[in-house]
C-alpha cells in the first residue's frame, strides 16, 4: 500500500494563517497559546454532569464509568495501551486524555464525533467498553429521583433523553481545562518560568518541526495528520484512522494529532499506546514524521519542554451520587448477556 | 448440619452492659450513639492514604483501585452483589462499605483482619481483587518520586514497605466516617429531626429484637451473629463465614453484623448481595433472625428509621496521582498472568 507523505510546509502555513487570523495579544509570535480557566455559565449542570461522569450505572455492569477510562487522577486518561472495557473486553485504541479535550477540532482520534455531546454517547452503548445501550442507560437515570429532580430543574424535563444525558456530561468536560502550565506563563511573559534547557527544548520544537502540527491552544488537536509521514509507523494495531470515517483510502492511517498539553501524565503514548516513555515517543515522532533523529541532548530537551506544559489538573469534589430506587435494574457484572449493546 | 441458634437475649444483655460502662453523656438511655467528625492528627499521612486509595497503580492490571469496589461516590460499596476483580473475577463477598469501618470490631465479614491496615494490604494481593504482589505494589511506588517523596516526609524512610503503604490507607480510611445523620441529630435532642413514621420504626426496630446486634455508634460492626437463627438462610454461596477465620465449627455461618449506617446507599445487602432493597432485607432478617414476620406497615417503618442513618458523606478532592517515571512497571491487563499474584 502506498502513503502519500502529507506536506509539513503546508500545514505549517495553515497553522500560521490560523495564528495570524485569531491568536490573542500577547505571545502573538508563538505558535501555541496560552489557555485560560474555563468560564462555567451553568454550573447546574456541570455539577449534573459530573455526577453522570463518575456514574457507573451508565455501564451495563455499574462497574464502569467515564472516569474509569478518563481517571482525573491520572491525566484524564488510564495510563494503559488499551482500556478495560465492559467484561475486561480489550478497547480499541489508546484513551486519549479528556483534559482540554473541549479545545479539540473533533472527538476521538479518527475525529468521528463532532464535538464532547457528540461523543459522550459512544462509549455508554460501544459493546466493547460500557456496553449499554441509550435506552438502558435513560431507563436507569429516571428510576432515580435523585437525577429525574436534577434533569428537571436543568433541562425543564419530565423525562429524561439521551441528548441531555450528553449536553450535561460535555458541559461538565469543557470545565476540564488545565491553565497555568509553566510554559504558558512563560507565554505571558514570565521568562523565569521555564529553564534555559526546557526553552532550548522548545526552540528545537519548533525548528524541527513539531509544532507544524502539535500548535495552537491545545499544541495540537486541531487538525488530522497521516502517522508515519517520512517512515512508515510499524504497529499490529488494527486501528485505520481517519479513513473509517471519510472512506477515503488516502486518509488511512491518519488521526487527530493529539494534544500535548499534560503529555508527561498521559502515557503511553500513540493511538497504540505503544511508547512507554516521552523518550521514545519523541525519538519515534521525529524520525517517523520529520526524518530527524534527534541526538540524546536534543530529545532530553524536547521532553524537558514537554513537561512544561503539565497545567493545574483540576480540583474536583467527587460527587455522591443519587441513590438508586427500589426500581432502579440491579446490574449484575457477571451475567449472561442476553440483550448486547448495540454498535 | 445442626446450628445452634445464639440467644438474642443474651446478646441484648451484652450490648446493654457495654453501653452502661462506655456510653456518651447524652442519649445514654438508646441502644446506638451518634458518631463525630474524625479527628485528624496527621493530615499529611492521611493524603498520603488518599492517593493510594485512589491509586489503580496497586493492582496488576493497573485499573483498579481501592475506590472501585468501596466507591465514595455510592456509600463506600459497590453496589453490585459480587464485586468485579481482575480480568473480571468474580468477588467472594459482597463489597462491605467503607464509611464508618473504623468503628468495627475487626475487618472483613468474617472479621479475618483485626484493624484497618490489616484489611488494607488484603485486596491488593488477593488474585481475585487486585491480584497484585505486595512486592509488586512497593516496587511501583518506590519507582514514583513523588510518593517516595511522601513516604520519605510522612514515616521518615527512603525504602517504602507494605506496612507503611497499609497504615497511610487505614490513616485515610479511619476519616471515612459519616456524622450529623438525622438519627443522630433526634439522638442529641433534636426531636424534630426524625418523622413520626420515622420513629415508630425506631422503636419496633428496639422493641423487635433488631438492636440486638445492630447496636452501638456503628448501628453493628460490633458483633459476629449467626445468619440465620431462628430460620436457616437459604443461599448457594459459598462464604463460610467466621469458621474459616476460627476453624470452630459452631461459627459456620457466623458473620460480623454489618453496620446500618447509611445503609440506604449500600444495597444490594447481605454478604451475598441477595436482598435488592431495604424492604426486603428487613423481611428477611426479621422472619430468620427474630422468627417475626413484619407486616408491610412495620416494615415501611423500620425501613424509614434506617433511612435516617444516612449520614454526611465525605466530601473529598480528588488527588492528583504522582506521575510515573520512566522506571514505573507498566501495567498490561491483558498480558497473561506470569506471576500470579499469592493468596
Amino acid at each position: 500500500m502506498k502513503r502519500k507523505p502529507l506536506s509539513i510546509a503546508a500545514a505549517l502555513a495553515v497553522a500560521t494563517s490560523a495564528l495570524l487570523a485569531g491568536a490573542p495579544s500577547f505571545a502573538a509570535d508563538e505558535p501555541i497559546q496560552a489557555i485560560e480557566p474555563a468560564k462555567i455559565s451553568d454550573p447546574a449542570k456541570v455539577q449534573l454532569g459530573k455526577k453522570l461522569w463518575f456514574d457507573p450505572r451508565l455501564s451495563r455492569s455499574g462497574f464502569i464509568s467515564c472516569n474509569s477510562c478518563h481517571n482525573l487522577s491520572m491525566g484524564g486518561s488510564d495510563n494503559v495501551a488499551a482500556s478495560v472495557g465492559d467484561r475486561w473486553q480489550k478497547g480499541g485504541i489508546n484513551s486519549p486524555t479528556v483534559l482540554n479535550a473541549v479545545f479539540n477540532i473533533a472527538q476521538f482520534w479518527d475525529g468521528r464525533a463532532k464535538d464532547l455531546a457528540d461523543q459522550a454517547g459512544g462509549p455508554i452503548e460501544n459493546p466493547i467498553e460500557m456496553n449499554s445501550t441509550h435506552e438502558l442507560a435513560v431507563s436507569t437515570l429516571q428510576s432515580i429521583p435523585g437525577y429525574v429532580q436534577e434533569f428537571k430543574s436543568v433541562y425543564k424535563v419530565d423525562k429524561i433523553e439521551i441528548k441531555q444525558v450528553t449536553d450535561a456530561i460535555a458541559a461538565f468536560e469543557a470545565t476540564l481545562v488545565t491553565p497555568n502550565a509553566r510554559f504558558d506563563k512563560w507565554l505571558k511573559g514570565d521568562k523565569k518560568a521555564i529553564t534555559d534547557v526546557e526553552l532550548k527544548g522548545y526552540e528545537l520544537f519548533k525548528s524541527s518541526g513539531c509544532v507544524a502540527c502539535h500548535n495552537g491552544p491545545n499544541v495540537g488537536g486541531n487538525m488530522f495528520m497521516k502517522m508515519g509521514v517520512v517512515e512508515a509507523y510499524k504497529t499490529d494495531h488494527p486501528a485505520e484512522g481517519r479513513s473509517a470515517v471519510t472512506g477515503n483510502e488516502i486518509d488511512r492511517f491518519t488521526f487527530k494529532v493529539p494534544t500535548l498539553r499534560n503529555v508527561e501524565l498521559t502515557y503511553p503514548y500513540f493511538h497504540d499506546g505503544a511508547a512507554q516513555t516521552l523518550t521514545e515517543a519523541v525519538d519515534i515522532m521525529g524520525r517517523l514524521q520529520l526524518g530527524k533523529k534527534f541526538t540524546q541532548e536534543e530529545n532530553a530537551q524536547i521532553v524537558a519542554f514537554l513537561k512544561t506544559l503539565t497545567g493545574d489538573q483540576p480540583q474536583l469534589t467527587m460527587p455522591i451520587l443519587p441513590v438508586s430506587s427500589d426500581k432502579t435494574p440491579r446490574p449484575d457484572p457477571f451475567a449472561p448477556i442476553v440483550a448486547p449493546g448495540k454498535k
